[in-house]
């Protein structure tokens, strides 16, 4: 694919990249003192790096820079926003004026950057995740035969963040050459030096130990830079790292490598003093106050239904096994579908789908932080990730979670091997806070199919769904629930067990649903009928249907989670029974209420309070007591 | 500090060393295949390294191997658990025999280390965690004037997680030259061959680039591995990483370095046949039943009352300023409390400690995970870590905090800048998750002072509960509402606006309480009397006290949060209420329900639903609807 339409930069002598760093400069020196906040030094280091990457190094359509043919810029060190606003301002995305807007909260342009504002395709701000972004979004380019180019900008101090070499060994095993890191080493942190203050040799060998081609320039000489970026574009096989020796605060005599600058805004007089020290000033004409803000964030898009599950009613199948087959059917359907792999994809089962189509894994090895992190990339340009590991593993990337949902990304994830039911590998693998982590996501959906059937159908539906979505799946084989023809709405459950007489509701999901069944079955056999329902999504729930249901059994409810008893699907079940105004009159809820220990899983459900027995005796005292 | 007592090793040749390879091998070989599952291969190839670092490197009291003066082994791939509890028992920590009870649910040898076993300073298996908690008790070492060292193994594939570099920067920039590593490079992850397969080069040079001492050798060379430990033991002013090439399953002939044998034990025909071509049987005495754990596990030691808050009530006071000052006058009574900072000690007011005291004050830099590593492996030395950053940093460690809980670790956290009260700065930085992140882990205590008296008074109180300890501050100046010998016990609560006629009870803590007291004097001044309650203990819940209060207002109740609805102190609330079958009658929520947005603190706070305004309408909503 080659770039067409109004694309950036014209050709620009030495001279007007140089004023472009004057104005950019400038710009992020009055927005801030505007805004009575934000971090200007920490702009006034990246002056050069940031005009020579937008007026010499990149070419992206001004108005459709988040698109495959456009060369996209990662302000991994967020708290710059306001350089970044002012590059892609003076680059006409937006309008100039816009630039004094800086973090009003009727403005697109916050604090620090989100995706509202075009040219931006994943929010920063949380350090050391822009370069798995760019990973994602270089290795994207790569997939959809894109030879755009992606560059990152990196602080000094974020460099100690775990994320950076996770993503910097990544993308050399990927020999992502169209990736350039521009690392700008002001040796000033927020609260003190940096680590290895300007030594840029140590910088430089450790990306060179990673696998890159690396360099160490002075990040204030324009030319040098150009030169740099001319040799980063020429570099094969290898992505490429730019380690500038930088100031903080560089250009203004009384903020120049000076301490406890950080965050800090000029006073009017100060402005006044810097812009004198600048040169010219720059006549800009008043906001007219139209947002610039994207309307069009990536919405995920339209793909035929994949083939059907095949499963026979009582077929013993683990979720987990399911999921790969779902996405298997689903990436046959579905170009964009990728696999993510943290080398775990023979406990996942997403080898189900690299085995029908080897170049759709995309083997991360063991750094989840990277895997959302290259997921958010890839989903920014337009392709649909579906990265696994163990449910327990994927707190290891809580931030980039959290970071993605504010992103706006469409990103799908899948946790297996939740809850105590995996047995005997013990507590440090078993997920049991993913549903209270999935579930603070805001706009997540959180799915916990319990069949096989029923975790197809949502896999496919997670190609469907903006925003973060989650599978939780479980490890052990439990029986075929549904027929192949079962429909799974979300938001949206399931009433396995009812009858008039039901004097109680049992909620469970995934492996506690067959203790409930199994519960239910004893209950009858004594004379007790139960109504037991399959939550196969948490998040949105279907409250109406859910209080229907525990209003029809006298407000009686059981809930019952292989998951910690906080932030699980009882605590949301009750709260939104609550809100909703169901009078709840007898309320047990079972999940693990303590650190589990290393067992069989049958024996583990039992002692961890969440096995039919527990759900028996629980339904019986509820009865009792009222 | 010097060893006493009875030490491991005896004196032995590198034959014996060899000896003790060939039994850890069978003992891996035998428990695994009696358990039913397991990691044997993972241990084969660790073996020599194992054998020689138990046998030959370290010193350690074998009946208090967890004890300051002993060496410490941490093994950082804690799926080779097997070999772990094999060389613990040929030291004599424990008998031989308990071997045999691996995995079982009445065993405290699980699939995976945790501290019960006796040895074991942290739980492991969630990889690439080790290195850090090594790191932390190789500074708790030092700082306690301890000569003994420290070993961690770690497994190539697990080299990918970005833990490893935070940690192993960390430790080369403390200079720690009592750390030892060796990396079991057996080129084969779990689902497929490791990124660098054999190339060991690689591994040298991204030690080498983090400043460490490092040397590549055959690891299944007993002589070689016996000098490298003799070099590492020698080496001055750095850390020394021994980089290892081994073979998964080496010393059998059908497993070494075979693909799919990842996780699994040998069928009783196969040991056999494996033991056979390990060489003469050993003799293993049966298994009595008796168990080898641990009773004692560290608890927090007893101090002295701090100096009492001195604020006048009404002052302006930053709850994160208090944190400071608390952690200050505690630090003066409590020899052993340290503050850990993530380059933000001048927000979380970190640094008003190390002002006072600045070598209690360990700077980690931006790098959150090791941050917490850390601190596990100081606490594992009888420590009191205080660990700070942003609360929503925290989330970038949370998978090594859900394993320091499995390490029943006395850990302190507290996260600043909660909730969009923190305004212009924008999501990013806003924590919204943490309340449901720490109360889904088992056993943490979670506490949300809204003034600097009670965030002084819970800040002493964290350093003597055992677990984790999260503190939650806010960035505003809010007013002092406590006398300076108020108590705040915990479990615990304070109700602040209460008579006789309260119509409904606000529950509120942190920013959100200022906002209900404000809304508790708008409705009374209209004759309408609320009760307000600090819920400045979110977990534990004093659930009588607030059963108590919900019934003397009817059942009505409004919850108010700086946080998401999901998993914040709302749902906990109301989940609490309902089991303790307390009848609601009328409930709303208040709670930040989508992403926010940059902005001016208390325009966000009416924006996202959480302001007085909010509680008033509510209020009249539920009054007039009952």
């Amino acid at each position: 694919m080659t770039a067409t339409g109004s694309r950036v930069p014209a050709p620009t002598s030495l001279e007007q990249i140089r004023e472009k760093a004057r104005r950019l400069r400038i710009h992020s020196l009055r927005m801030t003192t505007a805004a009575g906040s934000g971090h200007p030094t920490s702009c006034l280091s990246a002056a050069e790096l940031v005009a020579a990457t937008f007026f010499h190094a990149m070419k992206f359509d001004r108005a459709n820079p988040n698109s495959l043919a456009s060369d996209r810029f990662v302000l991994s060190k967020g708290h710059a926003a306001p350089i970044l606003y002012a590059a892609l301002a003076e680059a006409g995305v937006f309008p100039i004026s816009r630039l004094m807007t800086l973090r009003q909260f009727s403005s697109e342009l916050e604090g620090h950057p989100t995706p509202l504002v075009p040219g931006v395709d994943a929010a920063t701000g949380s350090l050391g995740q822009g370069l798995s972004v760019g990973a994602g979004l270089a290795l994207g380019a790569r997939l959809e035969r894109s030879n755009a180019r992606v560059y990152v900008l990196l602080g000094d101090g974020e460099m100690a963040e775990g994320n950076i070499w996770e993503a910097a060994a990544f993308a050399a095993s990927r020999q992502l050459d169209n990736l350039v890191v521009l690392a700008d080493v002001n040796a000033l942190g927020q609260s003190s030096r940096t680590m290895y203050r300007h030594d840029c040799d140590v910088y430089r060998r450790k990306f060179e130990s990673q696998g890159w081609a690396a360099e160490v320039i002075d990040g204030h000489d324009m030319a040098a830079v150009v030169d740099a970026l001319d040799r980063a574009q020429a570099a094969r096989g290898k992505p490429y790292a730019i380690i500038a020796r930088t100031e903080k605060g560089h250009g203004i005599s009384f903020l120049a490598d000076q301490d406890n600058w950080h965050g800090k805004p000029l006073s009017a007089e100060q402005l006044e003093k810097a812009l004198a020290e600048i040169g010219p000033a720059l006549a800009i004409a008043k906001d007219d106050g139209r947002s610039c803000a994207r309307t069009s964030l990536p919405v995920p898009a339209d793909f035929p239904t994949p083939a059907a599950p095949e499963y026979k009613i009582g077929q013993m199948v683990a979720s987990r096994e399911a999921y790969g087959t779902g996405l298997r059917k689903l990436a046959a359907v579905h170009p964009k579908v990728y696999a993510l792999d943290a080398d775990v994809k023979n406990s996942t089962f997403s080898e189900t789908l690299e085995k029908a189509f080897p170049d759709r894994l995309i083997q991360s090895y063991i750094a989840e932080q990277n895997l959302v992190g290259v997921a958010v990339g890839m989903a920014a340009q337009g392709l649909v990730p579906f990265a696994a590991s163990f449910a327990c593993f994927l707190s290891r990337a809580y931030d980039q979670v959290r970071m993605a949902a504010i992103s706006r990304s469409n990103i799908n994830l899948c946790g297996s091997h939740c809850g105590v039911s995996i047995g005997e590998d013990g507590p440090s693998q078993m997920g049991l806070e993913d549903l209270a982590m999935f579930r603070a996501i805001p706009g997540a959906t959180v799915l916990y199919p319990a069949d096989a059937v029923c975790t197809e159908r949502l896999t496919a539906e997670a190609a469907r769904r903006p925003g973060i979505c989650y599978l939780r799946t479980t490890r052990p084989k439990t029986p075929v629930l549904y027929a192949a023809d079962e429909k799974f709405p979300v938001p949206g459950l399931k009433v396995l067990r009812q009858s008039a007489g039901d004097r109680l509701t049992v909620i469970a999901a995934g492996m506690t649903l067959y203790e409930a069944l199994n519960a239910g079955d004893q209950l009858q056999a004594k004379g007790t009928s139960i109504r037991v329902i399959d939550l196969y999504c948490v998040k949105p729930l279907d409250v109406a249907a859910l209080a229907a249901n525990v209003r029809a059994t006298g407000g009686r409810l059981i809930t019952v989670e292989d998951h910690y008893a906080e932030g699980g699907l009882g605590e949301g079940v009750i709260a939104a029974l609550c809100d909703a105004g169901v009078p709840l009159t007898a309320v047990r809820r079972l999940a693990v209420d303590r650190v589990p220990h290393s067992g069989p899983a049958n024996e583990l459900l039992d002692a961890f309070g969440i096995s039919a027995r527990h759900i028996v005796a629980a339904t019986n005292q509820l009865l009792q007591t009222k």
